[in-house]
């Protein structure tokens, strides 16, 4: 198993989507679709495209492209190129059996190996048999895979909570799963805040991502109730001409150094857990942390632009750093001034940590007094949180400049555990083995 | 002037970016722009596609497409073709001083011919003075112009607010612009009803949206407030293939029926304001509602599809009308339970009863409860809302089987007037005069 990246139809799409002769309408089908059986006449060949056809004429598929391998050594959405749109959920688990739990984590699997793939949750797709609620919630019908990555993880309260070992689990928890220390300047809401799992959804429709959360929320009902969750939009690789670096909403260009998906020494490095972290189960996992951080737009709108450019120790419209001509330019750190937000966060100025950034930008409408609700959901993913993101907010928190403009409101930490590997793997296997 | 339709570079574009000899960096030029000032070297010609050339070396923008027209007899955003995304906000008005109010919208028209057309706010873009803020917040800098429109319109309360009129305008409030009267089952959260003003931004993007409200609320700082504001999306054109009608989040096709804009006759007879309808300021122009439809989409999940096949008069899987096989085959009302959502609001069934609707979807997180906050901001546009909204609305909320499952909790009117006519007309301009 090889990592996973984006390609067009694949073996795995075909073995998702066939099951032996059973017909599967998919999201890609459905419009040659009358409602009638189908004959799945798809042939799967080991690495090779192939095109899903369905109906009784045997057309195919509208679109085949845009699907993202479930199945590898890690979790997709990680490493994967950044989709445009996130819905990230934090759940609850409500059910105080363990098999219970199992149960949901084996069939979330199978939900999300289908999702992904660009079928609807079920065999029925929508099922037929009408006195019984459709197996899909349906808003998805019609629309392209769009990417969709889900990536799961597991957080501190799973293992224990209040002093209690929840689901005999508390043993296995790793080193790395801190809860995350307070830093200065913290504001946050409990309700935004922690969570047992999540869900991380990204996909380049805002409809398929919701859709993937809703359906799983659905699926979950009775053992998990939703915690918290946000929509982000903000990488806008189908808008944006390629190697422009997006802008946050502050105007700034964001992410421009950032960790490819295609650096694998990199993401050794910095990202993947390894064997010999541990723990075994978490081997090729990652620890991802979120952070909910409100903007003070309207402050921020009234600075000069001078400042503004010392804050991020970069040029507004080229996003060139400080004293330097164009965005990729080495910065040249002390040319900056000493609490520039860039300057502060480099490797150079934390002894070389570096965390995998794959945050959105979020307006949540308006709060009650008339300011937009607005910032950034920072996500971030690490080898172990301990040297990648505690460190460097310590940091950041004492001294980054941008801290007058920004407040963190919502924080969480979870232990994101390697890939699923084929269709008898499901997400936390290895971790109630 | 003729009606605002979608096309590529025009002379409107090349007129709004060039005033004289003033270099104005675009979004689509700032990908070749080095800080420096720039030779705009543009030529207009009447209804032909031109090229925007910028920077000293005369390179052509990134890419050209995709501006919709700002001047004309209505305004774009109604009968536009639907983008994908929506920022819909709505002000209360700060000032007691007409002159500032009038002021301010001369300022917000200027920035949105601007911005519409896919350039930043202000002549320099991001400010050459580093001692002032920037003139333009940034964030959209580098996107394509995304199809924005911006649709700018009046409340109730603009007229006349506690019996006092605030700006000499009580006289010219239209007679079909009503307060909108209690429905049977609405649950109104007054935070996000009403207002003075509105602007509905629609983009293909949603961060050009988002910037362009933002970037309004900004110019109005100490002049108007945001009173509420709604994202959404769902009218997915870039991902759905063509023809298919976009589904809402109970997973059914939702429009089928709209009034396209290409129907000149029905938008003649059932949208635009004519001349004999008065006021005289308002002709060309529209009434707009706006509800927030909270929808109850875990006791939804949880219904047998033939139910909701029934609650809506529609198969799931295709969209076909009750007993008939195909999405847009003609409806057979009497074939549908006697209280269908499709029967319902079918004009045959409201004394042809017909609006023009333009809602989106919305998921904004999570209740206190652990159900998603989701549902569609409705939004319809008529000639005259006691012939449109009113009698249909109160027709559904007797009646309507869908009522179990969604709640109105936001509410809102507007008068929208007709589109800017040129440079010299503003948003407003004949109410004002």
């Amino acid at each position: 198993m090889t990592d996973n990246t984006t390609k067009t139809n694949t073996a795995d799409d075909a073995e998702a989507a066939g099951k032996g002769a059973k017909a599967v309408p998919s999201r890609r089908s459905i419009l040659g679709w009358g409602g009638a059986g189908l004959a799945l006449g798809a042939a799967a060949a080991g690495g090779t495209a192939v095109a899903l056809r369905t109906g009784s004429d045997a057309q195919p598929a509208a679109s085949g492209g845009d699907a993202v391998p479930f199945h590898g050594a890690h979790q997709a959405g990680i490493s994967t190129p950044v989709q445009d749109r996130l819905h990230f959920a934090s759940f609850d688990v409500t059910t105080t059996d363990r098999a219970a739990l199992v149960k949901l984590l084996q069939e979330w699997t199978e939900a999300a190996r289908r999702m992904t793939a660009g079928h609807e949750v079920g065999d029925g797709a929508i099922s037929d048999n009408g006195e019984l609620p459709p197996d899909d919630t349906g808003e998805a019908l019609g629309l392209k895979p769009s990417r969709l990555t889900l990536t799961f993880g597991v957080g501190p309260t799973l293992f224990e909570k209040d002093g209690k070992d929840r689901f005999g689990l508390k043993s296995r928890r790793p080193q790395a799963l801190i809860d995350l220390p307070a830093f200065k300047g913290d504001n946050l809401d409990a309700a935004r805040s922690g969570g047992d799992l999540c869900v991380q959804a990204c996909a380049d429709d805002p409809q398929v991502a919701v859709h993937a959360i809703r359906n799983l929320a659905r699926i979950g009902m009775g053992r998990v109730a939703i915690r918290w969750s946000q929509l982000g939009f903000g990488k806008t690789s189908s808008t944006t001409p390629d190697a422009q670096t997006p802008r946050n909403m502050m105007g700034f260009k964001d992410g421009t150094r950032n960790i490819a998906g295609t650096e694998t020494d990199r993401l050794d490095k910095h990202v993947w857990v390894s064997e010999k972290d541990g723990p075994a189960w978490m081997t090729g996992g990652s620890y991802l942390v979120a952070r909910r951080i409100r903007m003070h737009i309207e402050t921020w709108d009234r600075t000069s632009l001078a400042e503004q450019e010392d804050v991020f120790g970069r040029d507004k419209a080229e996003g060139a750093p400080t004293g330097k001509q164009r965005e990729h330019d080495e910065p040249l750190l002390k040319a900056m001034k000493p609490d520039a937000h860039v300057r502060l966060a480099h490797p150079d100025s934390n002894n070389g940590v570096t965390i995998l950034r794959r945050g959105y930008s979020f307006t949540d409408g308006t709060d009650g007094l008339g300011r937009l609700d607005a910032g950034l959901f920072f996500i971030a993913y690490q080898r172990d949180v301990r040297d990648g993101f505690v460190p460097l907010q310590k940091n950041l928190a004492h001294h980054d400049a941008l801290n007058e403009y920004i407040q963190h409101v919502g924080s969480a930490v979870f232990a994101v555990p390697p890939g699923v590997r084929d269709k008898g793997d499901w997400w936390g296997k290895a971790l109630f083995a």
